[in-house]
């Protein structure tokens, strides 16, 4: 059998590494666009941070060990153009500009999400960057390295933009946000996305939420950001207002599209052709809180949807049941995380969801250094029904939405969790779990 | 109606605030046998450890706030000595030496666990301690600071003898332990109790696991302690062999015993009297994991027991179905936790245990310092439920453990499991979660 994988970053590879690790003999061959596979695109904020740490360190895995310790026909530099599918068969076209072709028994599309760069004048200007594959790493690294930064305009402020707020704080410049919507984290709780606010202003970003971008200007001292009618200096500028799935491969091939444009998948990861799988960032899922497709461009879903299209690839039917939408990230020194819907989703989705957001503390208050964990559940006020829960922090919360997520899996009301027997030691929490007591408070409003 | 309490620590207290706050006009009524309500017991090692920290920090609240701000009728120095069920009355004895009796609609017990004093020659030497009650810590921390005490011996090595040896070694003691079993922490898989080891070795404590304590000795230079047939001279020594439930007033007035001796009680926190209940450390409780009783002293089960306890006492009937048994503790720098049955316990409750060590990373490979991580589930080999979990490691163990007491909460399997969408973020985990990693490798023995 002939496997061809289109992609060579988490999901991609994931399959890849499966398929061979459980048919050595198959054949098994990577198309990867860029020259570059299986490396830490979460990492990538962290590691600009630190001008000495190498980008080298993002890899994972090299495309050499792929190809001699596991065996994988890998290929960089090699974009797919065109599927197919009656032929089974596809075409592209190498770095060096030679076009190739290949048949294969199974594919997989794994061919990720792209940064969205907004259609504005100056947008493709020098010193304006986005950050989704690590050539934009080391374009914006190398960037920095060669010059002098003093200002940079981040447009957009979602976990990407926030990250990079941080990374490029730490390399002493200051940062200036702009945002279309006037709401900072529009899928937060205004209580908590208040002590996000909080947190960047007094690290000394300059917010600007409902500054619609107009456009980039050259100048002779750098570049200005027009926005909301107000001019932004800076010597760089990165957008980072989102992604969109890469699926027009897909699409041009006559396979369905999903939520948000990504290609549409079913449980065993196949498109509507039963011979092609889709995984990672180009692909859809089912959100196991709705049961309603949704598009989340996740690690975990990507790494676990190549493994899982691998497995059935080779026949071994392995269902992908759904995800709940569980994030997290680290600004400055506070900690930020969801799992499930926001209360707009949940709306949406058909519920009528309620919460209530709360202060506890981040371990016993014998610790003098205890500090303040902001926490709220998003509930279903008919059933009681857990829907998502959103927390932030300096400590403990990133491993503590865990139980949250667990919850979302087995689906819990809000009075079965506050049940759950978890873990205190006065270093680590209060005696009632700051998410036990969440659940309490809105039990109230649910009753149950 | 006029409601008793016996006890005022956790349990009762938090049954006591719990009566006066949904029926402010009742007659509550507390009587504690020491001087101090409502502290922090599991905190009294880490305010040992730090000489200038008070011990009145301790307090959560004081014997005067529940009295004026709660209106709770509450009196320290008085021990109950007596409960005619018949009669519906209490007797008691005043510190001053003063009788007292009390008559009650609905009593709780409360009444907590004590420290094991060993029956050996020299148990009630001068400069022997144990730890249970504030006024231990008194004791303790007063006899620290008068006297130089350069070596201690602990006896036991459970989880107060644990953070004992890293509180006097703060207080720059020397500390030797012995305990009578070779195994160091016998609940914990032994590469994870490996671990454990070489912290405290690490750390400069002396270990000596297979010494049964045999007796203790006064000398001109201070304290021997015999055991295993050897000698350990020190200054002072800390008895840490374990706890028992204080349920010997239950059993005088002829209530049902059950677990380890506790009292015997139902979902509703009755005993085997339908006016009396019981609560905390003094009472046994259900597993959800086997179904069984158990005895388990945790400061959670002891609030959420006074607090159910409380409101079955006024008719409103809430059901305590269970403990997971969830517990965690530091010892120097890292982090131990368990939730659920251990093998043995699986055994003893009739599953056929598996499981499976895996040492992870605390957070992405990116980050140089990520800290090796030692989780393990343990799985009914047969249905591949999860029966418990147990990790350590320097970070990221302790709230992490949630995760899994959720997952037993839920009943689920290790498949189950490892579908939940956990986690990621690069400075907190890597893509797979510890605990997902764990889940799939144990699924090898169990197939789901």
């Amino acid at each position: 059998m002939k496997y061809v994988v289109i992609g060579g970053d988490a999901a991609g590879m994931s399959a890849a590494s499966r398929l061979k690790r459980r048919e050595p003999d198959a054949d098994v061959v990577v198309y990867e666009r860029t020259g570059d596979v299986s490396y830490s695109a979460c990492g990538m904020p962290y590691n600009i941070a630190d001008k000495d740490r190498p980008i080298a360190s993002l890899v994972v895995r090299s495309a050499d060990a792929f190809r001699n310790a596991q065996g994988i026909d890998l290929h960089t530099g090699h974009k797919i153009e065109k599927i197919d599918k009656a032929a089974k068969k596809i075409y592209g076209k190498t770095d060096a500009g030679d076009d190739f072709e290949s048949s294969y028994d199974k594919l997989l599309i794994a061919t990720g999400a792209s940064a969205i760069r907004p259609d504005v004048p100056g947008a493709d200007l020098e010193n304006v960057f986005v950050l989704k594959d690590l050539e934009d790493s080391r374009i914006i690294k190398g960037y920095l390295a060669e010059n002098t930064v003093e200002k940079a305009v981040i447009v957009g402020m979602g976990y990407i933009a926030l990250e990079m707020a941080d990374a490029l704080t730490a390399r002493g410049i200051a940062v200036t946000m702009v945002k279309k919507r006037e709401q900072l984290l529009p899928w937060m709780i205004p209580e908590l996305s208040k002590v996000v606010r909080k947190e960047l202003e007094a690290k000394g970003v300059e917010l600007n939420p409902g500054f619609p971008l107009e456009s980039v200007e050259k100048t002779s001292s750098g570049l200005v950001v027009n926005a909301g009618g107000s001019r932004f200096d800076c010597d760089m500028v990165l957008f980072a207002i989102g992604v969109k799935p890469e699926s027009k491969l897909a699409a041009d091939a006559g396979l369905e599209l999903g939520a948000a444009g990504a290609v549409s998948i079913d449980k065993t990861m196949r498109t509507t052709d039963a011979d092609i799988f889709a995984a990672g960032d180009c692909a859809d899922a089912l959100s196991i809180v709705s049961g309603q497709k949704v598009w989340l461009p996740l690690a975990l879903t990507a790494n676990r949807g190549g493994r899982l299209a691998a497995d059935n690839m080779l026949d071994d039917e392995q269902l992908f049941n759904g995800i709940a939408g569980t994030g997290v990230f680290k600004v400055f020194d506070i900690e930020v995380a969801r799992t499930g819907l926001s209360v707009e989703e949940a709306e949406t989705a058909g519920f009528e969801p309620v919460y209530k957001a709360i202060v506890a503390k981040s371990k016993a208050h014998v610790f003098p250094d205890a500090a303040p964990l902001h926490a709220s559940f998003i509930a279903d006020r008919a059933s009681g029904k857990i829907l998502g829960a959103q927390m932030v922090g300096t400590e403990g919360v990133a491993r503590r939405i865990n139980a949250a997520a667990v919850a979302l899996q087995a689906g819990m009301t809000l009075g079965e969790f506050y049940e759950c027997d978890l873990a205190y030691a006065p270093p680590f929490s209060p005696v009632w779990d700051p998410l036990l007591t969440a659940a309490s408070l809105l039990m109230k409003k649910t009753g149950k």
